[in-house]
Order: C-alpha cells, then sequence, then structure tokens
C-alpha cells in the first residue's frame, strides 16, 4: 500500500512535461490497482472518489492521445481480412443456415490443416523434444472435480437481465458501478464522510449478497439496464460460465464440460509418476477442448464458447526449480513487461531469458525456460515476434498461491491479447484434490545422507477398519499411514482427549481403531507434494493471430489478398497447375500429384480453366507457398516452373528434383533464395493477369511467351 | 413376408441332419427377423407366440454348441490383457481418485500417441489421397439442429429404475419382454385367440404409450427389476441419450452436445460446395468427438460416453453413383457377410469389390469403393484381415431412406463389433435440413444438350418483401425463386383460391408479394438434391481393435506381454539402451536421440539400472518395434545393435545408418526380413535375462559376451 503510493507520488510528480502513451499507461495501471487495494483496505470513501475522478481523467487523456498518434500502417484491413476469411472457408459460424447462438465457430477446410499442422509443431516441440507424458482426457467432467478444483464455486456470477432487449450483465459490477457514479456525482457532494463509508461499505460487500439483498441494493440505486437506461432489469439469478449437463440416466449426477484441460492431469498424478518410473520433475501434456458459456462471446475467435487449449503439468520439487536444459534457451531474446514497468516507466524491456532469471525477473529456470521455449515455437508457426510480449502478473492479479505469472500477449487488430500463461501455481492443484480424496499425491526425493528418526507412528488396525469403512478402508488406511509431525499429534490428542479423531476425508476414527508405536529409524527419501509449472495454451486464439499475422495485400493492389503462412505450418504446401486443360498435361500432373502424396506432401492441383495468374491469385488466398506449372516445355525437356508465393519469383527445374527441393522447403531447412540460386529464374513478372508487354521467341517447335506475369513455353503450331 | 417364410421353410426343412453353427446362427436371424415382420403385420398372436417359443429353442442350442466347439487358440488372455493396459496407462478410468462415473476412460500416453498416429494414418489415406474437405464443428449443438435431424425426437425414450439398487432400464422393452413371456408362459396355454390378440396389441404399441400409460401397464403385468426379481421398478421417466445444456446466460437456449459429427457437415454443405467451385461430386470429412449418454456403459471401450469418430460425407448425384478411381480396388479381396447370407447359409463370402459391385451385392461403385478403402487402412494399422468382415445390414434394421448398408466388423474377446458404417443414406439430410431452414442445399449438373422450356416463373415483389420480412427475406426471395413445377402450381392455386400461400420454413405469402410470367428458355443446368454415401468410424472401438489385436505372449511366458502394433502406428519407434549407466555412453546416447528427434521419429531412451534384457521386456510392452543398445563396442567402432522386437532378432550396424533405416522400417518401405539380411546378425538368443550359457571371448581389448539373450561387447579390462 505504502509503495504503491510512492509509486504515484513520484510518477505524478515527474508528470510536469508532456506524457507519452507509455507513461500515461502505466500511471493507469498504478491508479486502477491502487483503487483496487484501497478499497480491499477501506479506505475513506472521500479519499477513493478523489482518485476514482483522477483515474477518469488519465482514461480519457490516453485515448486522446493514441486517436492522434494513430499509426495507419499498423492497422489492419479488417473488412478485407474478415471477407477472406469467409470466402475461403477459414472461419464460418456454427449452424449458419439455422442462425446458430453467437460464440461457436466452425473451421473450414484450410484452417483445419493449420490447425493440425500447428499442432504437430506444438506436439515435436514441447512433447517429443521434452518427452513429456501426452494424456487424452475426457471433457464430461464430474462435479466433485471441479468443486475441488474450485471451479463451481468459482464460477458462479449474479446475472441480471436487460428486461427489453436480455441483455445480461453481472449484477455485482452494475452495483459498484453505479455506487462510484452515484459518489462523483455532483449533487451528491453533501454527503459527508460517515455517509459516504455507508456506501462504500456496500459496495465493498456486492459480491457476498444474496440475489434477494442484491436485489434491493440495485433498486435502491436504481439501476437500470447499461444497454438503455430507459429499460429496466431483473431479479439477480446465479450463474456459472460452466456447461452443466448430466451424466447417466439417473439423472442425479451433475456434469460439467471441462473449463480447461488442466484437471484431467492433476486426477492422474500419482499413475503419471509412477508410469515415469517416479523420477522427478517431468511434465505431463495435454491437446483438447476447453468450454465456457461467454456472457457475452465477442471478438470474432477471441471469446468464443468452445476452444482447443493445449496445456503443461511441469511437476517439479518445490526446493528445486532449476531445469537441466536452461542453458540451452539463455540466450534467447525476449521482449518483457514485468509487473515493476508496467507500474513505472510502462515500456517493455528486451533482455535474454538468461538475464531475466539472473536479475530475478522471472522466478525461477523452469518457469523462464518455458517462456523462452514459446517464444521460439510461436515465432516457428508464423507469429510476428515484433508484436509478441510477455507480461507479468501483477501482484493484485494473481491468485494467492501463484508464485509468479507470465502471459504471452499477442498484439491484433483487438489490442493485446494473452494467447498463452505461464504460471507457477506452487502446489496448490495437487494439494486440493489430495485433501478432498484423501489420497496423497506426493513425490519422493532421495536424500542425500539417511536420517536417523524417533518418532511415533500410528499403526491401523486393519481387522476392524476393514469391516468398519468397507469401500473407503483404502483412503482410511492411507491417511493414517500418512498421519506425520504435528497432524499426528493433533490427532493423538483428540483420540486421548475426545475419543474420537477426524481424519483427512471426513472418517470418524475411535482410540480401538489405532495404535501408536515409538520407532527409530533410518530415513532415505523424504516425500513432497510437488509444485506445478503450467504454461497452457489457446490455441484458437493463438491459430487467429497466425492468421492475422499472415494476411497481407500485394503492394497497390488491395484486392490481392496474400496469406503468408510459414511453409511448414501452410494448410496447402504446393499447387500443381496445367497451363491449359488438355489431355496432354493429364498423366503429367497426376504422376506429380502421385509423388506428392506418396511424401505426405499436401498438395492441390487446379485445372480450372482460368488463367495461371488467376490461379495464382487463389493460391495465394489460401496461403499455398509453392505452385508449380506444367506448360509445353514440360512435355519436351520434363521440367516445370516453381513459384515462390512472397517473391513471386519462379525457376524452372526437372520434375526428378521436386519432391526433395519442397521436401527442403517446407521443412524450412534451406530457404527459397538458396534454393533459387541453382535454377534459372524464369520471371521476374509481378505476376498480374495483363497480357501486355508480351515477347514471344520460336526456337524448335517451341514458342516461349513472356509475359508480365511470367514466361511460358507454348507450341508455336498447334500439336493437339 | 412371404419370402421370409419360405426362407424359413426352406431352412426347417433342410435341417434333418446335423446344424453347425452357421446354419443355426442364420436361422436365429431368419426367425428374429420373421417375429419382428409379423408384430409389424399384427400377425396373429398364437403364431408369433409359437415363434418365440422355437427362437428361444434354437438360441439355446446355439449357446450349447458354441461351448462345445470353443477353441482355446482363439482366445485372449484378458486378465493379462487388461493389467497391461492399466499398467502402462493405456486406459484409465477416469476421474478415478474422485471415483468418477462409468464410461468415461482417459488415454495414457501410449494410446495417446497410438491414436495420433492412427489418425494421420487416416487423414492421409481418406482426406489427402481423396482430396477431401475437412472440417471441424464444434461439440455443441443448438437444439433446433438436432430436431431438425431427428435427434430430439428418436433418441428419448421412457426409462424405469430398480428401486433397490438404481439400475436403469428401458421402459417399453420390460414390457415387450414381460408380454413375451407371459405368453409363453404355460400356465396361459388356456387363453384363446382374442384374448392373446389383446395382450399382443398392447406389446405393439409399447413405445407409443405415455409414461402414465406405460406405468399401468407395468404394473398390470406385475414387471419387477431384471436386476434382481425382488425389486420394484420406479414410474417411468423420459431419458435422451443426448447430454443437454444450455447455451448462453440466459439460459433458455437448449443445446447438446451432438452424439455424431455428420450434422455439422450437412449444415455447411452450401459453402462446402462453394469452396469446391461448385463440383460434384465430393466428400467432407470430420474427426471429432460424439457423446451419447448410454443407459449402461460396458465392455470397456466399445460402449463409452465420450468418443473419438471419424466422419465421411461423400455427396453424389443420385444418378450417378460410379467412382472415378474405383478400378484401382476393384481387385481388393473382402469378407462380405451379405444379408441374404445371415438369412441363409450363416457364411459369409470371400469375393473381390469388383465381382460384388456386378453381382449387385454392394449397391454401386462409390459405396464398395469406401468399404474397400477402409478395409486396406484398417489392414495399414494393424487390424487383423482375418478378423474383419463387411456385415450387410438387413433390411428390417434399415432407416426407411437408406438405400444399402454395410457395417466393419473386427471380431473381438466380446464378438463381432461394428466398428465402421458405411451407409448410402439418399438425400434425407440434406432434405431434412433445407425444409427447415428453407435454403435449398442442391447441386448443379450441366446437362449434355439444353432443354427449351416454356414454364411459369413466380417473381417475388423485393420492394414489399423486404421491409416485411426483415431478416428473413433472403430466405423468403430463394424460396419463391425455388418454387418449381407442382409446388408453383399448388402455391399459385392457394393464391388464387385463398388470398395466402405458406412457402417452406412457414412463410405467408399474401398475392401482392409475388406476380407470374411464363417464360421460354433454354435450360443448361439442372439443379438436383445430392446423395450422401457416408462411411463413419468408430476410431474408439478401432483403437481398442488395434490393442486387442496387437496383444500376445511370448511362446512359453505368460508373464511376458508384447503389444505387437506395425510400426506405422506403434506409439514409440525405437528405444535407445545404453548397456550400463556409465558416463562413456551418454554422449552417443543423447547424439542418437538428437538424430530421431530431427527426423521426427518417436524415440525414448531407457537408461535404467535393469539389465537390457528387462529394458527389452519393458518396451515389448509399450509395443516399441525396435531398440538400439550402446554398448562397449560403440566407443570403438561406432556401431550399435538393433533389436527387432517380434522376431527378437538383432543386428550390428553403424551409427551414421540408423536415422536412414529406421525410416525405412517405420514408413514400412521395406521389411525388417530386408534390412537384417545386409549386417550382421548378432543374437538369436531368446531375449530372457538368464546368464547361463555365457561364452566370451577376448579381442585386443573388447570381450564379446554372448548370452542366450545376445552378444554384447565389454571391455575386457575397467576402461572406465
Amino acid at each position: 500500500m505504502i509503495e504503491l503510493a510512492q509509486q504515484i507520488i513520484s510518477i505524478m510528480s515527474s508528470s510536469t512535461g508532456e506524457d507519452d502513451q507509455y507513461s500515461l499507461q502505466a500511471k493507469i495501471t498504478v491508479q486502477a490497482s491502487s483503487i483496487r487495494q484501497m478499497k480491499k483496505d477501506s479506505a475513506p470513501a472521500n479519499e477513493i472518489a478523489e482518485q476514482v475522478t483522477i483515474l477518469t481523467d488519465l482514461r480519457a487523456k490516453l485515448a486522446v492521445l493514441l486517436e492522434a498518434t494513430k499509426d495507419e500502417s499498423d492497422s489492419l484491413n479488417r473488412k478485407a481480412f474478415d471477407e477472406l476469411l469467409l470466402r475461403k472457408m477459414y472461419v464460418v459460424q456454427s449452424f449458419e443456415i439455422h442462425n446458430g447462438p453467437a460464440g461457436l465457430f466452425d473451421f473450414g477446410p484450410p484452417t483445419c490443416a493449420l490447425k493440425s499442422n500447428m499442432l504437430s509443431a506444438w506436439t515435436r516441440h514441447f512433447v517429443q523434444e521434452e518427452s513429456m507424458l501426452q494424456m487424452e482426457c475426457t471433457n464430461l467432467t464430474p462435479s466433485v472435480v471441479l468443486e475441488t478444483s474450485g471451479h463451481v464455486e468459482r464460477f458462479t456470477d449474479f446475472m441480471v437481465r436487460d428486461e427489453v432487449t436480455g441483455d445480461c450483465f453481472r449484477a455485482d459490477k452494475l452495483l459498484e458501478d453505479a455506487i462510484d457514479e452515484f459518489l462523483a456525482d455532483k449533487a451528491n457532494a453533501h454527503l459527508n464522510e460517515q455517509e459516504k463509508e455507508e456506501h462504500l461499505k456496500i459496495q465493498r460487500q456486492a459480491d457476498a449478497y444474496t440475489a434477494e439483498e442484491l436485489n434491493a441494493k440495485l433498486k435502491e440505486y436504481k439501476v437500470m439496464s447499461p444497454t438503455n437506461k430507459e429499460n429496466n432489469i431483473t431479479f439477480p439469478f446465479p450463474f456459472n460460465l460452466m456447461f452443466k449437463t448430466t451424466i447417466g440416466p439417473e439423472g442425479n449426477q451433475v456434469g460439467f464440460l471441462r473449463p480447461e484441460t488442466a484437471q484431467g492431469l492433476f486426477v492422474n498424478f500419482r499413475r503419471l509418476l509412477d508410469f515415469n518410473q517416479g523420477r522427478m520433475p517431468f511434465a505431463a501434456a495435454q491437446i483438447g477442448l476447453g468450454f465456457r458459456n461467454e456472457i457475452a462471446p465477442r471478438n470474432g475467435l477471441l471469446r468464443v464458447r468452445e476452444f482447443c487449449m493445449a496445456e503443461i503439468e511441469h511437476f517439479v520439487n518445490p526446493n528445486d526449480k532449476s531445469h537441466p536444459k536452461f542453458h540451452k534457451i539463455a540466450n534467447k531474446q525476449l521482449i518483457l513487461f514485468p509487473s515493476d514497468a508496467q507500474l513505472g516507466t510502462g515500456r517493455t524491456i528486451k533482455t535474454t531469458a538468461g538475464e531475466a532469471v539472473k536479475q530475478k525477473l522471472i522466478d525461477n529456470e523452469t518457469l523462464a525456460y518455458f517462456v523462452a521455449r514459446t517464444q521460439i515455437w510461436l515465432e516457428k508457426i508464423g507469429v510476428d515476434p515484433n508484436r509478441l510480449r510477455f507480461r507479468q502478473h501483477l501482484k493484485t492479479e494473481m491468485a494467492h498461491y501463484a508464485a509468479d505469472c507470465w502471459d504471452a500477449e499477442i498484439k491484433l487488430c483487438h489490442g493485446w491479447i494473452e494467447c498463452v500463461g505461464h504460471a507457477d501455481r506452487s502446489c496448490y492443484d495437487l494439494e486440493c484434490h489430495s485433501a478432498k480424496t484423501g489420497i496423497p499425491l506426493v513425490a519422493s526425493q532421495r536424500l542425500d545422507e539417511p536420517i536417523l528418526v524417533d518418532k511415533t507412528i500410528a499403526e491401523a488396525n486393519k481387522k476392524l477398519i476393514g469391516p468398519k469403512f468397507k469401500g473407503d478402508q483404502k483412503k482410511v488406511l492411507a491417511a493414517i499411514e500418512a498421519l506425520d509431525g504435528s497432524a499426528l499429534d493433533e490427532f493423538k490428542s483428540n483420540l486421548d482427549g475426545k475419543g474420537v479423531a477426524i481424519l483427512d476425508g471426513g472418517f470418524e476414527i475411535t482410540p480401538e481403531l489405532v495404535s501408536f508405536k515409538n520407532e527409530k529409524k533410518h530415513i532415505h527419501e523424504a516425500k513432497y507434494l510437488p509444485s506445478v509449472i503450467e504454461p497452457s495454451f489457446g490455441i484458437g486464439r493463438i491459430l487467429y493471430a497466425v492468421l492475422e499475422h499472415a494476411f497481407t495485400q500485394r503492394d497497390g493492389d488491395e484486392n490481392r489478398c496474400v496469406m503468408r503462412f510459414k511453409a511448414n505450418v501452410a494448410p496447402i504446401k504446393v499447387g500443381i497447375y496445367p497451363l491449359l486443360s488438355n489431355i496432354a498435361f493429364t498423366p503429367i500432373v497426376s504422376d506429380i500429384q502421385e509423388m506428392f502424396l506418396h511424401m505426405s506432401i499436401a498438395n492441390k492441383v487446379d485445372a480450372s480453366s482460368g488463367t495461371v495468374g488467376r490461379r495464382y491469385a487463389r493460391a495465394d488466398e489460401l496461403g499455398i507457398p509453392y505452385g508449380i506449372t506444367v506448360d509445353f516445355q514440360t512435355l519436351i525437356d520434363d521440367t516445370v516452373t516453381l513459384r515462390e508465393r512472397d517473391s513471386m519469383e519462379q525457376i524452372r527445374l526437372p520434375i526428378s528434383r521436386l519432391v526433395k527441393i519442397l521436401k527442403i522447403l517446407v521443412e524450412e531447412s534451406q530457404s527459397w533464395e538458396e534454393i533459387a540460386r541453382k535454377y534459372p529464374t524464369v520471371s521476374s513478372g509481378d505476376d498480374t493477369d495483363s497480357a501486355a508487354e508480351k515477347t514471344s521467341a520460336v526456337n524448335g517447335n517451341i514458342a516461349r511467351e513472356v509475359t508480365t506475369r511470367a514466361t511460358f513455353s507454348r507450341p508455336a503450331e498447334k500439336l493437339i
């Protein structure tokens, strides 16, 4: 609190000069964070009201500044981009002909292939290179699991609806905003300290009211719908962001569609550790769907109700978060936005992963290792590194148990969007599931030197426990065995004093069920609850970022859209174009296609009657990086032209070299420039369709035709 | 009816000799089918009762016969298999530590990789080789879509519960069975024709009763729980096999988890056809989840509540179901079980796809093409072709609209299990969605010769229709434009007569909104509603089949389980084993691993302290087809041993050849025998751990050690 206040003062006092967007943004972050803290600390009402006014002014100032300094080159041609996505069936509104609900999208053929290639790259980069244990857990999740993780409780909000439009809003947020407005209103300036404090007290407990209380307060402050101030709002009703269903015919077993994939991995921890032969640290990974019943889906693919995620749970000893392969990425350049910078300069920092750990910007090696690995993967699949940064969570943003969190944020036309989270969640998750189930979720560490301990241990009376607890007996035995240290002391004193003690899991134990004895023994290994470091990838959002960053238009021609996908993720790697629809080309085209199919190089034959230029334009819209044209010269010497999408350069090469060269290009082990140097270039044209500036030369019975597009060979006399 | 009766008579009369299982099975099929038909035709009660008695006898006879002729070699060691699946984390009960609900399973690392490899093979084999349009549609599906497809109506059954155990049953089935039992009971032999008919009438309408009526009838026949005849059953309640939820915060928009992936493709038909530049025929494909809230999940992975499917919808002109690539598979051998054989000989037929079409066993080329392609894919991923057959649906099994259906059935320890359906669904699906939405889902066919037509056409008055129908105007205009033939005549006569006519989609049209005119024109293309041929793959079941068919145990040693996965789908392709945990091996092992990672060959280093033999045994359980051992000779001459899982043969080869050879073996472009011929074999041992029969020879400072397991080289004197 004092630190924050000092930061505010230091920034405020330095603001005699002109503010730029960075310093303004930092001031806003500090101000908002400070108000949040003041409310938590029950600061006096008038002070808060003053600070809210300052925040509002700062925000207005930033908006004016951003509008004035808007960079045209930075802006995406949204209309052309959105039209292309639909026209080429990258993305379609789900159940379009039935007017399907908002927030659900289908992926058409190009996106389907792009996503599959991205995920293959992800699996190679993370699962295979790091020997992670990949799992596939179910989407349907019984309530008990999500009660344990806290989702059933935390994902519930009271909602109200606009009675006219049906728009939905969070009831507590409406109330909080209404009280801010009420106190800021000059008409209420006459209120004294005590009166103001009464209002703020109501504001502070907005999220703790029952529906009835909330309703009364909303009425009291005359809250109307934000959509239209004439419209009434309904009585508040509870709303959980998870999709609920029932599992089994009985209808009494509540289940949800998982809001994240992580829980499936946590509950399998014991088996995973066992599969890994007990060795720590190790990581589990999962690619799958997540579901969130968004109140107001928006921003196209960025806030949807069903989405693909890829999550990694790296289990590690909390006392040793070093990473054996850290040296491999220590020099990787990162753009970081640490919490201090967010509250201070407002500017990001360019540094290396190694420096970030050394300077304690990032908490530990393992967390930094994943941050760097994420950066490498995102670059590999085509995210522009200049539009990528890692933002640290502010202390006020983080969950109480989290040690450190860094979000990979990608700059899109909607602003900086969180696409990958990297959280050090300490041992929260395993602890919850262990406490609920009574099953210890621990790992063992071999001690360098055995320790001699003299301690009391509890011994279960198995003969009595079996019949008494039946199905639960294993849990009870495990819980008794796990009793240790202060827990054992408390258990024993309860038994001695009250004649009954309660185990984890709620089992009642009476004295005849256990005995105690003293034992001296050498301990060779120590058990511990592992920490979890969780990189969590929003694949749907990253997919959208790859689409947006790939989109461009040919210089000077806004109608010619090009998707500059990197070859390794491009949905189709190569197009095959017979110059004319002539039966002489058919066997050659199908032989070439066969060769590519055999090598699993995704290809597309376009034998439609349009000019080759038009077919290139269609291929550009699908982001096909390479194009092969079969022309009349092919019939003579078995060569074809190969065109590269971005440079529009073409070379001529023998068919026999095609597969090998395409393989090199698709795997990106050599660049186009390196390959193109080795073969004759046949065009420096601009790829347009214009037949102007045509020149031709006859050589034998082949005529060479040089258009602004390219050089093609045609028969001098009609051969066929 | 008459045909069936004749078949029964012909089989009955020929059954003077001993029946084998095939003829008995055929008799049972005929008998059951005949009873079904008799019920539908309201045959006299006494006749049905007689036939039911015959059926019961036949079934008992078959059970006795099967028990007597049980083939031991055929049977799977279920216990060892199930234990292996759990121990090696192939499959785990979901949310095991929370006692998760039945019918949900998680896939651990080996199955996850196996499934991914199977699906890659599927995508290559179907999507890429056939240029299909792959999509990814959402699992959440609004009610209207599944109302249109018939799932909301058809998937509802009345359920009853055992009041003691909670077991659930279909109420109508219980009633039907109870009436069969009642009539078969000798105590009721006194009933006259008319009385019996009364009971059968009740039986016939069992699925049409309301809950109250059903309840009354169940009481009347004193129906108790099948689990325990002492237990009462509850009042019937309706139950739909789809998981229901609500979409959006309002809570009034009912949605379901899709029971199949097909609907997403049907509703996208227009955009798919457009993406395909209007060309027919074409196929769309989707891999994704399906959900069914099974009443009683059982048989492990075969009847689960959440499962992976892969579906293809091949859209084709109903008048031309030939397939351009049919010649490529015409000679493919298939094991067919046509409906006639099921009702006649009870034996399958071995024939080719070409013959099957020629003899009209399979309805058309396209359907037979997919049957053959499925056979090829299943063989490729490791389904035993001797335990695979295609069974045709009986007429009484098929939906009314279906033209022909063939199920790929795989023989598992649970019997013959349907794993892939191949259905010619005619134009049913597109027709339903078109009728509901008012949007024509048609394709165009270019006519060989234009046709001159003189016809009446309806012209919409756009100025009036726009304001009147607002958001629906496009649908209304399309529906008016689509009016043709008798539909137009009826529309016009309604307008003239009643002053109002209703369009598809329920729009009311009044006379001022349309005008009519006569037009003569040449028609160059005809529109038609495409037929759909649907191969639908139950990936989860096929996965289970691959696991079961891969499972084996080493001769003479039941404890040594081996998963004989084909190399192309094996989760891990190669194991890497340093002979001892010695730092001299570490850099070599990691270089070899690096090489494999670079080529995306999934590998696993096992440097644990067990003997190499024990590590081979572990690898066998994961189905790793190849193993590399780095031994002391490696330090001298850069060679390693390569072991093949099934033959347990080993060869010695240079490290420099490893990647190339593994690539060949994994792609299965050469067999192990072909490769092994080129290198020295170093072992013909039986892979056991026994140190007996060791021989050794010293050569320089390397000692060769020949065990029954293999030949390894060790330093003659301690080098390190």
